[in-house]
């Protein structure tokens, strides 16, 4: 068969009142992006010569948070999906196939698509299910096993209701025809509104033959009317996911506690224990251990890197063999070097931290640039923000910063230095030498101190 | 039919062996609460004329636990059921009905007992179940259909174990046939005890009717005899708010990592993610968002307030778009301001921070009184306590607290004071001024720096 | 029966190719130690004559890992698993019997494998399992009722294919006809191997009985041949563990967030809270509660301790009463004494702390000695190390540790000595007197603050 031209429509003008939500229904979120775009990406996977997108209730808000490179099309009136379709019309070529979509159905996949495209032809072909409890959905109807007709659940008649083979409104259609159908469509109906569905009826009139096939698992085609089912998506895509990483050989403590909203790019052997939670663009090298409780955002984590329990990673880029954790805290534009230590109570901000490195105890650093082989005392703070203005710290190689330093940015610690515990350093510290600021140790022989009185 | 006078028995006497707990059975907690304060809670909703607890195993602690507007029978020894409600019985009235009810069977519903009561009458009503496998549980005799009788498992036939319907111990009974029957109750069984089953068959012989309902789910009338069971329920109750919250709108990431332990107000668009803790009262604004791994406990939060992940709030109040977290500590009597910001590492206790005041890092303020627009420096400790009394530190508006300050209470920083960073601030700081103590800061040439030896 | 010799061989050679990692297969762990480890416990609970491992993949880390009293035995060519148990003749014993088991199918327990072997006598015993769906794996052939050969997948024929009734590869072998029969085996096959489960028609040809025994639940044999089925008899083995748990009393808010990875010993009235991972050696003493997660690795905690939520504690001890996080790190060589505190962000190593101290903010004790009732102030750090040598930090009983002190070790403090808020304590502090070091506070009237330029 030769490849004819493919648009897309995807209808997201609903408003999704049980959603109880501000925002329009189709930019809630599943697996981390809206279930918008996620139908938009499926739908550029099909290379489709046009998509156009129908949006009705929040339209200012979709238009603004989803950039892609759509047909926006307005339907202020909702009056059926039948009406929505047509609404895109001049958006569709003469010929070849449009193909319907949904944008509450977030988890429609390619091969489901293509597999539709493929039996459909230059006729109809629609995506059914069969339902052990059909109640609410489209009923087909069949005659001599063709399909004739679908029946909304407020029309259907009580024989009608008993059948379980149900539409779920993804549909091929050709667009020779598309035009004179939604043309024809009729409201008399239970909710007076201008079915899509009607087609099959006017396919059928037109001898247009018309190709059902069943969706391979409910869960693809279910659409999201309620946070309830927003949910239950949400935990099957995170269950696709999980599946398709243990087989892919990543070692996941517990598919069932694994959340990833984005991308995970991984190395061999990778472990990553319960309860992570990984979001936006992630790649592991090999043999990478995540702990368990850890959220990590936009990360590039180096191979053989340890990450202990409960620690937040957030748009940073760590090395090899490096140990972070636990309860550290790394903000954007952390670079950890390679086999360098960030220990626990630990947030580094804006700062790059070379090779062999450690602040391993109740440190602060922010906009600080760090050499190698130089280790951080425990309850340092790069004094980095004089209230208005933001200023560097710069420590250079094998330098031993004293615990409990307050370094006021801006300020060089020059190589090899040594600075004294306690020590509040607002200049300059020489290399190779040992700087401190330190008040003299006295003992008041006088002083007593306060006691709890006995109790009376 | 006429309201007629409802008392309500719960039997809560039992021990409890399998559980191996040193605490009574009734008193083991699910969704927070006790068993029994659970069904207490439930029974109060019928809003009855009276409801006596039948208390035996621990009832000092029991009662001590437990404030309830309820009587308090004793039942010394344990001979039956039939004998536990015997002994509430100067409680009851002479006519109207009794409901039964068991301090170990937790999650029976309103809507249930309402509708037993409703087909009782003044006749019998029983809650029955239909269970796969009935084994252990009272069989429902019926003869024509009616209900003639119920059979202990112990005293059953063969083909009375067959019997799948099944008595859930939860009844209504005619008050003024109670004490007769419960006089009339033997001990002629396996386990020599006075069954309050046997009054079904006494009901027969006296010809009042018995009307048996079916319970909607078998956990709404499931008992908790040891520690699987009791997490069993634990679950299902959660699964049942999670539920409820999702269709009310609350977004929840994962419904099966979710745990309500208490009662939860909230506003709309409500995010909370996977693995959070709530308890007691919580109230949540408009468009708060909850972070993964947080617990929270008591807590009002302000309408677009941000919880980061792995926080840890406890009877604390958080104004509107306040940024708390990650790795917050929140405790007792914190009243966080709108606009605020409590960064990681930050505990906060018995303080009042106000509008858009800052603590991002490391710090620990305590018995502390912050105005607006002011910023606390990483590392700064509130100095509260002196071993025996706690005094506060009182920060005024638009100031800036250097990082590393100890400030040792009681004392005062005025209006837009600064304060140096490393400074032991024990005196109050004027307002517009800057404040600091530091010692001189100085570079030993001689010093020379421990070093590893070279290995030989 | 009298009891005869018992000989154990476990095949262990494989690649495990699905698992896509560097490590050899039955070295990936379930509950916190490796699939052959655990097979080995279990063989081992046989108290068997020998255990004959069968190593070939990745030969030198297997033993290199695993410290156990087996014979290894190298099987350099991976020619079927009648080839592998042939390798281990030598280890055999002329009478008695041998059983078969697999370094893959880590759950298969003592119960099972005592039942296969009392059904055996002195003939050949073999463990079934029906399957709804059997594809891949071999299937048993009876004649009028008598097993009577094992054909597997490839080479079996679509009658045979449609048997669901198979071979878990656990057999029980006469050890008199062993030899014999492994010297009979062909490679006449799919797969051109020798199989095992050829010695079904040997068996049958010398006219020994083959006793099945069908295995109580499937996942008792079933085998590991990707991180899919790692992850799932991980939560298999994690449930089965958390029932018993429960069975014994121990109150798990939800026992499918609950990871023990080692050994459990726990007292009455334990409660665990959500999402908590035990690993090592554990014991928690009566009425210990740990809070949501918590990490814990190889500790001792006493009666009545509570730990506080999203703690880590790694090798300690820890006494009674105890109150430890949230937020907590105990590192190795904690040693916590009764009624000591532990409180958010507080880091401990190598420490011992004495009845009823207190560190409850932003602190780190390393290699310190601490007595009794003691408070150590916020954000104390003891200065444990020059860069090259670790020195000791010795605080005696009641003593008054004030805020941010720096305590450079080797440095004793005396009983009842108090020291001063933001002190630097470099020599030893005397009993009952106040040290202190601090520099004096200036203000500053000429300094302006920088301030933001208004917007132009």
């Amino acid at each position: 068969m030769a490849t004819s031209s493919l648009n897309i429509v995807i209808l997201a003008a609903g408003k999704g009142t049980r959603m109880y939500s501000r925002l329009p229904k189709v930019l809630h979120e599943i697996g981390g992006i809206s279930m918008l775009e996620r139908v938009i990406h499926t739908a550029q996977s099909l290379n489709p010569d046009s998509i156009s997108v129908v949006i009705g209730h929040g339209k200012e808000l979709v238009r603004q948070r989803i950039q892609a490179n759509v047909h926006w099309v307005e339907q202020d009136q909702q009056l059926g999906t039948g009406h929505a379709v047509k609404m895109a019309l001049p958006n569709l070529a003469d010929s070849g196939r449009t193909l319907i979509l949904y944008g509450d159905v977030p988890l429609i996949d390619q091969q489901t698509l293509a597999d539709l495209l493929s039996i459909a032809g230059e006729d109809v072909a629609l995506l059914t299910d069969v339902l052990d409890n059909p109640t609410g959905y489209g009923r087909i109807i069949r005659q001599q096993g063709n399909v004739v007709a679908i029946v909304e659940e407020k029309d259907a008649s009580a024989a009608e209701k008993a059948i379980c083979e149900t539409n779920t409104g993804i549909f091929v259609l050709p667009n020779r025809k598309l035009a004179q159908w939604l043309n024809a469509l009729q409201n008399h109906n239970a909710q007076q509104e201008y079915y899509l569905t009607d087609v099959i009826a006017l396919a059928q009139h037109d001898k247009i033959p018309v190709h059902p096939l069943q969706v391979r698992a409910s869960w693809l085609a279910a659409g999201v009317n309620n946070k309830l089912q927003l949910a239950q998506l949400e935990r099957i895509l995170q269950q696709q996911q999980a599946n398709a990483l243990l087989q892919a050989g990543v070692t996941l403590r517990d598919p069932a506690r694994f959340d990833l909203r984005g991308q995970l790019k991984h190395g061999q052997d990778v472990i990553i224990d319960v309860n992570v939670v990984l979001e936006g663009n992630i790649e592991l090298g090999d043999n990478v251990s995540i702990g368990a409780n850890c959220v990590i955002k936009n990360a590039t984590i180096g191979a053989g890197t340890v990450i202990q329990p409960n620690s937040h990673l957030d748009n940073c880029v760590i090395g090899s063999n490096a140990q972070i954790g636990p309860f550290a805290r790394l903000r954007p534009q952390a670079q950890i070097g390679d086999a360098v230590h960030i220990g626990n109570f630990v947030e580094v901000k804006n700062s790059t931290i070379g090779y062999g490195s450690k602040a391993n105890h109740l440190t602060y650093l922010g906009d600080a640039t760090i050499g190698e082989q130089t280790n951080i005392g425990a309850g340092t703070i790069t004094c980095n923000y004089d209230g208005v203005n933001k200023y560097r710290t710069v420590i250079g190689n094998q330098v031993r910063i004293g615990s409990g330093n307050m370094l006021v940015a801006p300020i060089t610690i020059g190589d090899r230095a040594t600075t004294g515990a306690g020590s509040t350093l607002s200049r300059n510290c020489p290399p190779d030498k040992l700087t401190l600021a330190r008040s003299r140790q006295t003992t008041l022989n006088e002083w007593q101190r306060p006691e709890k009185k006995p109790q009376e």
